[in-house]
């Protein structure tokens, strides 16, 4: 393909013989210039194929109505949910999105970050890489003086809008219906607790236990990346114990569908032998079997709430806003992997 | 959150009492501004937390190391692969890849366009909605100068490059292999004929049944969206007609999980009574039962592919380059829902 070179101003100049300046002026409806050379203008610009160079309208007028979100993936139904409901809030405010993926890398969460920046976004949405821990880049969103909302993977210290669910009041919630089923050896496989979410799931698991003056086993307590891979993984190793669970409560459902493939294919009964809970409601806990039991993450009132929050700053760039921290309650999905008992 | 006002050039002018002309060319090291000014302006600068306006650079410099990519949706296997494989390609010649979704929609996806254009994107990378039969659209970016490169959904006649599979031959991929497991009326639920590899994969469809000398009976051939939702409702429609099919080819995974579900809710054996194929291959159809047989459609590859095509392109510009029309062997996966005789 011949890459044809991009008209510019001075193209248009060239051929009407006239300022570059005069051009831009024209193609801005300065008052300056005669309505015989705009026509003339714009004929030429037409003809010529010239795209307005918006960029420069953004330096001028500071705004690009552009809203720049990042996420770790964009193939997990809570995180593409999520971007839907922004996109769809902000839409009727004339902003349009643009998604950036960190694939849980903390150097590429970086890049992300620089590019939304150097687009000169007019806000920046984001959920945390697993990887991150230094805050100090997400710190230059806020230097550069728009606007930072985070959901999900989030950070309290950050002091920024914080839009999640309930993660530990999720685990118990979990380990109260597991109980309920009459699980009383429960296994947790979770995520890092570096990354605050899954640290809550983690201290809602261990209170939970005590709650129900359940011993907590160190062995039962696993820390992992969540891919269906280490949910297999996991499985396997706890299948390994002299002393089994009775349960699985996998703080993903990636790796919860791991464990279940592990559980089917050593004829293992799930609920009966092994109940399973998995995390985030991803659609395919409802098509495998049996079907996954989960938590909602509300990704659509969330990524609602994000959009809302961000347009809340910018129409009050300059007032003193309070901080939204803004916790929702999450819902137990209860499906065939944990219902022993059914009434 | 109050957000501070960004700082500028004249900012940074107003501290050290000269001009933003002077302070700008400071801070692009120019040999007009003697190196005390300048180690003021960097200092000043850094005081203020000063983000140099990368639209400035981009507009000097004609390039901006970014590519948008557009897809129908990101919440599908294939699409969030092939957008992997493009970033890969790409981040190693340190260009940033920007996300935008159309959701199907054309006007969306023209919106998109704009805004990337707008972004001075060095490239377009797009796959196109279900909607879009208008392509004029998609020549703004042809006009605009720079490579635009379509993959799975696209259109030859657009006359740019391609990279997809042979959605022609998968039919016959599908259909010879449902013959050999001895059916003989074979429906198909497929996308809208408007979209070209729909077009293809029905006139695949077709042709492979006059091969096979069975008969086109029109009630077995349906267009339709391709959602979870029309795969019940037209799997409900083939059922209720009085010569019911033995097998069914849906066009897309999704489509084919929703026939999945309605079968199994009547009981009606799969494959046994309805042999059952879909096209995609998402994880989820090795994990439903019974797993569905579908067509691999190489997202990796594909990505990669236009990862390389969009670099060819950009390292020589001037150069009149031929176009790339890349068409894949697609690879039929034989799972449990058309596997009629086990070998």
């Amino acid at each position: 393909m011949a890459i044809k070179k991009k008209t510019t101003i001075k193209d248009i100049a060239n051929v009407l013989n006239i300022s570059a300046a005069a051009v831009s002026k024209a193609l801005h409806n300065d008052a300056r210039i005669s309505d015989k050379t705009k026509k003339a203008v714009r004929q030429v610009a037409e003809n010529l194929n010239y795209q307005p160079n918006h960029l420069a309208s953004a330096l001028r007028s500071g705004k690009s109505k552009l809203v720049g979100v990042i996420v770790p993936k964009t193939n997990s139904n809570f995180f593409s949910s999520a971007i839907h409901n922004i996109e769809e809030g902000l839409d009727k405010e004339g902003y349009n999105v643009i998604i950036t993926q960190s694939n849980e890398s903390f150097k590429k969460e970086c890049k992300n970050i620089d590019t939304l920046l150097y687009l000169q976004v007019d806000g920046i949405i984001v959920s945390m890489a697993n990887e991150t821990v230094d805050l100090e880049y997400l710190e230059k969103v806020k230097a550069a003086g728009i606007p930072l909302i985070t959901f999900d993977r989030g950070e309290n210290d950050l002091n920024v809008d914080y839009i999640g669910i309930d993660d530990y009041n999720s685990s118990h919630l979990i380990v109260n219906h597991l109980v309920e089923q009459g699980c009383k050896r429960i296994a947790h496989i979770g995520g890092y607790k570096r990354t605050r979410i899954y640290n809550n799931r983690i201290r809602g698991y261990v209170d939970a236990l005590k709650k129900h003056n359940l011993p907590l086993d160190e062995e039962l307590l696993i820390e992992t990346n969540l891919t269906i891979e280490d949910g297999r993984e996991k499985m396997l190793q706890l299948l390994g114990l002299k002393n089994r669970p009775d349960a699985v409560y996998a703080a993903g459902d990636f790796a919860a569908l791991g464990a279940l493939q592990v559980l089917n294919e050593q004829n293992i009964k799930i609920p009966e032998e092994i109940a399973l809970v998995g995390f985030g409601d991803e659609p395919f806990t409802a098509m495998v079997t049996p079907s996954i039991t989960s938590v909602n993450q509300h990704a659509y009132k969330i990524g609602k709430i994000a959009a809302e929050t961000f347009l809340d700053h910018s129409k009050k760039p300059n007032s003193k806003q309070s901080l939204n921290k803004i916790i929702l309650e999450a819902e137990l999905v209860i499906r065939d992997s944990s219902l022993k008992k059914k009434s």
